[in-house]
Formats: structure tokens, C-alpha cells, sequence
């Protein structure tokens, strides 16, 4: 494991670079925010712990309310019951003897569900619970559109959801109907209306499953572009938010109702790097490239320097483009960027420092990353 | 640290997946080629660690006569020197006082060279050194075109070189003359020529320093998409390749002298991923998406498994287009991935598995896995 950039106590100007870095009381209030609108709205919050992959911030979260968190992988959810976490959801569906082995022993230790689109995976989950002696929670995921995972119809859901119902070991938890590339559509009548037409087919679903006989104790989706929405279809008992603590460039793009940037919440994710080369006034080069912060959907964006653009990302540099209105940019200038995609950007790092009043007040272990099985 | 996906004498059939996983023959003939064609090109070998971050692929990298190895960071490098390899080129400007502290401490320990651009980063490398007694090999870096570190001109090339020479601690080692751009021109002509201009450029520094009494010991650079063009410019003394003992779908679309892909090296790293979702003909999932295989500047390939394109990547979960002609994706059948760029996806695991007549042979740390600072 790589040595932290920061000890607790450092002022934010020893912080070495490239660093993941979170402003704690814009984090802080991003978090109560989330968790204030759910309780308002009655929907159980269970953040999505790939976000972050940090099991101090999970704690946080449940501090706060949180019902449980999401994770995408077995490994993952083993490194959050370590630290404490009582109720997990795998919103993913696991395939494979040896992580179908490690989810069902997993919940000797904690409540523990997981998503299915196929009856072999159903058949592999019970052998398993049975074996260990454990009971897996187990949802049906709807498809959502795009080359995804989840039932084709409503038919195929209750199908599935039956052969659950009565299988040894496992107990019918649900639907997850989570819309991934729903979050990013920038335009808000059309987010709006794409998240209101899904939530009229996981209403029709849920509806099919209880003319059935089948209760569905959780419908579960929902990420930090369209939330909002998928509360007021009614239909959703629980929201999957994960970027919402952070922010990040991407989802910085979406619009709202009067076109203008989202700001439901701040930005409180930071990649702080320093100008390493700066020979012309036309750009410079930083020490942050495509390894210290994921580009795939997003290039980071600098905070609070206009007229600097991050304009592309070699392994280990970032392309620090100079508009001629810009303030020059120094040779040993710190830069703040904000992450293109967060997910993927907190999985390269083995720390993130935490800072409040110029002050380093943590460092946390990205305790999950890298966790890929 | 996440746990091994697989342990040494597994079937290869047992590797948990998404796992990072070398062809061990394929490998060693790579490491072998380029190590005789340096040799027969009476060339130094300085294989760039950025690309593995594998001190175990750095050993054998020098068992096979490499002078050393390439570092992109001083953690990189720390961890290098660690692992017994005694002498490093950090090819990166160090900006930073902590950083250029480790650097120059770390030349106690070996033979420790590094780039500048700037004076002020030759001022900052000569008082660390001398503050540490110690003494670092300054290469200066020659501007190669886009957003890249680097001087100028010929003529500041020398003026910094005369900087280094004269300064307390320091050793002026060279030219650092890498052309990133250029080792991904498809067409081969086209790269030719870009390769033969900038030699032209690196021969007229450095003629203009030895002109001046500053001997350039080292000229070095050239990567896997052009260094036997470098080499037959005459003027580089080393080559810094990575990539070549893995290779990747982005170099495997460049071009030979009759359009044909190259074939100088052999795929030899793998992502092994299952399929996790597979409901239509038309498509399928895997497990294994940008965190398990960097996308920023090619996708995946499917590994000998006509008709299936891996066509997108979420976090955790590649999207994989099956064509009308292919046999059927089964749920639970194991993909062999060509990673799009290799640096930046082994930089994701924290483990490469590699496996020789269908059994694992080794389980290597990536020890320098997130080596940021």
C-alpha cells in the first residue's frame, strides 16, 4: 500500500500531490442534505458504497440514518461488515462458485442481498445458503435499457421472483430497478421524463408481483441524477445515491428546471496536484494524469481558476490549457481539480485526506479499493 | 489490500474473476526480443516501470541485461530500489520539497537520475542533494510537441544543462528525448517520419551541448509504438519501452510497412472476466468495467472469440455486443480480455496472476500499485 500524502494536524499546504482531498464541511452537509431529503420523502436511504469504497465514510452515512449501503462486489461488502455495517445490498448479480461461497457465508455476519436476472443464479444462491447455513435476501433486477443486466418483462420478473420465493435459503427481497443511463441525460424535462416512464414500468412490475402473491419489501434504484424523481413516482420504498456526497464534473453537467447547473449539491471532492512543467503561457502540465483521476466520462474540471481547462490526461500528467484572460499559472502552483467521474477516480487511491479550516483532520483508507472480486 | 484472485498450482479455471492474468511464455518471449534487439543495436535497455508498477517484473526485466529501470514517480522509484534494482531514471520533473527531499535521500541507496525543465528545479534538486550528500543525475527534457513538459529550444537545452553541471550535487546525465505522441500514428510511414524529424531535433541538441563541452552520457527515450526508429536514427544511447511485454489493443492497431497490425510483440496480459448477465442474443455483461480496465483510449478486446465486442464499460460491468454470426455467450462463461492500454489498467490491481500450461505459476504484488507521490 502507497504511504498517505497527509498526517492529521498538516496544514493544507504540506499535503503532497497528487491527492485525494475532501472538504469535511461541504461533505458534511452534502450528507445531511441527502439524508434530510429521504427522511422527508419517507424513503429508506442506502448509499452506494462503490462511490467511496471508504468504510469511514459509510460509517457517516449510517450515522446519519442510512438504513444500509449498497456494493457492486462480494469483496466489498466483506470489507464493510468488517468495519461494522450491519445490512448490505449487492447490487449486482454474482456468478461463480467461489464469490457465491463468499456472499453466503458472509451472512452469518450481517444481512446480506443480492440481485438475480437468471434462475441458474437463483439455483447457485440456495445451494450455497443452504450449505452454509445462512438465508440471502435475494432482489429480481429489472432491465433498464443500454447493454445491462435485469428481466426483459414484467412476466420474466414474476417468474423469477416465484422460483426465489421457494427456493431453500433464500427469501424474496424485491425489485432493483436502478436506471444507470438515465442520471447523465443533461436536460431536465428529458431526465424527468425518462425516469417518470420507468417508474411506470417498475410500478407495473411490482404490481404484476403482488397481484401474485409476491411482496416486494424493497423497490430499489435511483442514483444522484434523478433521485428526486424516482421519489415522487411513489413507487421506490429506497434510493441508491452514491456521487451525492461528492459531486463531481460529470454529474455537474446536468441541468435543472431552469437550465442552469445542478447544485443540489457541492462539490466537496478534490484532486489537488501541483504545476510540475510550465515553460510557455499557453499551457502547463500538472502532476494528476489518467491515474490519479479517471477521464472516462468526464475530464476534471479546475476549481476556482478561471480560465485554466484540463484538457486531456497522459498515464501521469494532466494538459493544463491557458486562455489568454487567465492569471498566469506558476511552476509549483497547486491546483484543485474536481474529478470528471468519482467512482472510479476514489478507486486509484489508497488515501483520502480530509481537511477543514486549512487543517488536515483525517486520513482515511479507501479501505475497499481495488476490491474487484 | 484486496486478496489474490487465485493461488499458486490453481487450475487456471479456478482464477476468481476480474483478474489480471499473464500469459507467462508469451511474456518471457517478449521480455527476451526486445532484450536481443538491444543488445544487437548495442543500446542500453531501461524498461519503463510506470507500465507494471511489478518489482518482481523488474527483476526479470534485468536478469535479461536491462541497465535499469524507468520510474514516473519517487514512490514508484522508492518502491524499485526496495525490490534490489540499483539504478533509476525518474523521466518526470519533481516539483515539490518533500518529494525532491525523498529523491535525493533515496540516492544514498542508489543510482538515482531525474529531469528538469526549469531552473528552479535544478536549484531545488542541488540543495536536496547536497543537503543529503548525495548525488542525482539531472537529464534535461526536450519538448516533444502537445501539452508535455519539456524546453524549448536547443538553446535553452544547453543553458540548463550548463545550470546542471555547475550545480553542487548534481551530474549533468543527458537528454531525456521521449515522444509520446508518436507511438500511437497508425500509419507506419507517418510514424516513421515523425520519428526521423524528432531525431533529427534530438541530434541537433545534443551536437549544440557536446559542441559546448557538455557530453550527454545518456540520450533516451522512444517507446514500444517507434523504438527501433529511434534506434536507427543513430542518436539515442537507451530505450525506455514498457508496453512491449504486454501489449494492448491500442498498440495492436498500429500499422506495419504493409498495413498489416503489428506483430513485434505478443499479447501476453489478459483481464479475465465472467459473464454475469447474458438474456438476449444480442448482448451480454461481464464483470469486469472501468475498474477493472482502463477505457481512455481503447476499449478491450474480446481474446479469440469471434463476433464479440466489448463496447462500453460501467464501473463494473463491460458491455459486450454479440453479432449474429458468433456462438452463443453462456452465463457464466469466462471472456479473455486484450486490456485497451495496459499502463493505466494494471494499475488497478493490486495482483497479476501469471500462468503457464493452464496452472498459476505466480501470484506477483503490483507493488507499486498507486505509487502517486
Amino acid at each position: 500500500m502507497s504511504r498517505p500524502p497527509a498526517k492529521v494536524g498538516d496544514p493544507v499546504s504540506a499535503i503532497d500531490t497528487p491527492a485525494l482531498v475532501i472538504d469535511l464541511p461541504a461533505f458534511e452537509r452534502n450528507l445531511e442534505k441527502m439524508a434530510s431529503f429521504a427522511k422527508g420523502a419517507n424513503v429508506r436511504l442506502r448509499p452506494h458504497a462503490k462511490t467511496h469504497k471508504c468504510a469511514m465514510i459509510a460509517r457517516r452515512q449510517l450515522a446519519l440514518g442510512a438504513v444500509g449501503v449498497c456494493c457492486q462486489k462480494v469483496s466489498e461488502a466483506e470489507d464493510m461488515v468488517a468495519a461494522g455495517v450491519s445490512d448490505v445490498l449487492v447490487t449486482n448479480e454474482i456468478v461463480g462458485e467461489t464469490k457465491v461461497s463468499r456472499l453466503a457465508a458472509l451472512a452469518r455476519e450481517a444481512n446480506i442481498s443480492v440481485l438475480a436476472d437468471h434462475p441458474d443464479m437463483v439455483s447457485a444462491y440456495s445451494t450455497a445458503a443452504e450449505r452454509f447455513g445462512t438465508t440471502l435476501g435475494v432482489l429480481v433486477e429489472l432491465y433498464s435499457g443500454s447493454i445491462r443486466a435485469g428481466v426483459h418483462s414484467a412476466e420474466a420478473a414474476l417468474e423469477l421472483a416465484r422460483q426465489i420465493d421457494q427456493a431453500p435459503g433464500l427469501r424474496f427481497a424485491g425489485l432493483q430497478a436502478y436506471r444507470g443511463p438515465a442520471q447523465h441525460i443533461r436536460s431536465f424535462d428529458e431526465r424527468l421524463r425518462a425516469s417518470q416512464e420507468w417508474c411506470e414500468s417498475v410500478r407495473a412490475a411490482r404490481d404484476l408481483l403482488q397481484q401474485n402473491g409476491l411482496l416486494c419489501e424493497s423497490v430499489t434504484g435511483a442514483g444522484t441524477g434523478t433521485y428526486a424523481f424516482e421519489v415522487q413516482g411513489g413507487v421506490f420504498t429506497e434510493i441508491q445515491v452514491g456521487s451525492y456526497a461528492f459531486m463531481d464534473a460529470d454529474y455537474g453537467l446536468n441541468l435543472d428546471e431552469e437550465e442552469r447547473y445542478v447544485s443540489d449539491f457541492e462539490n466537496s471532492l478534490f484532486i489537488l496536484s501541483t504545476v510540475m512543467s510550465s515553460n510557455t503561457p499557453e499551457f502547463a502540465v500538472v502532476d494528476a494524469g489518467a491515474k490519479a483521476g479517471n477521464v472516462d466520462q468526464a475530464m476534471p474540471s479546475v476549481w476556482e481558476r478561471p480560465g485554466l481547462t484540463y484538457v486531456g490526461a497522459a498515464d501521469e500528467h494532466g494538459a493544463i490549457e491557458i486562455s489568454p484572460s487567465a492569471d498566469p499559472v506558476a511552476l509549483g502552483e497547486r491546483l484543485w481539480l474536481v474529478p470528471g467521474h468519482c467512482d472510479p477516480t476514489i478507486n486509484l487511491y489508497d488515501w483520502i485526506v480530509g481537511v477543514r479550516e486549512g487543517r488536515v483532520e483525517t486520513v482515511w483508507s479507501v479501505s475497499a479499493r481495488g476490491a474487484l472480486l
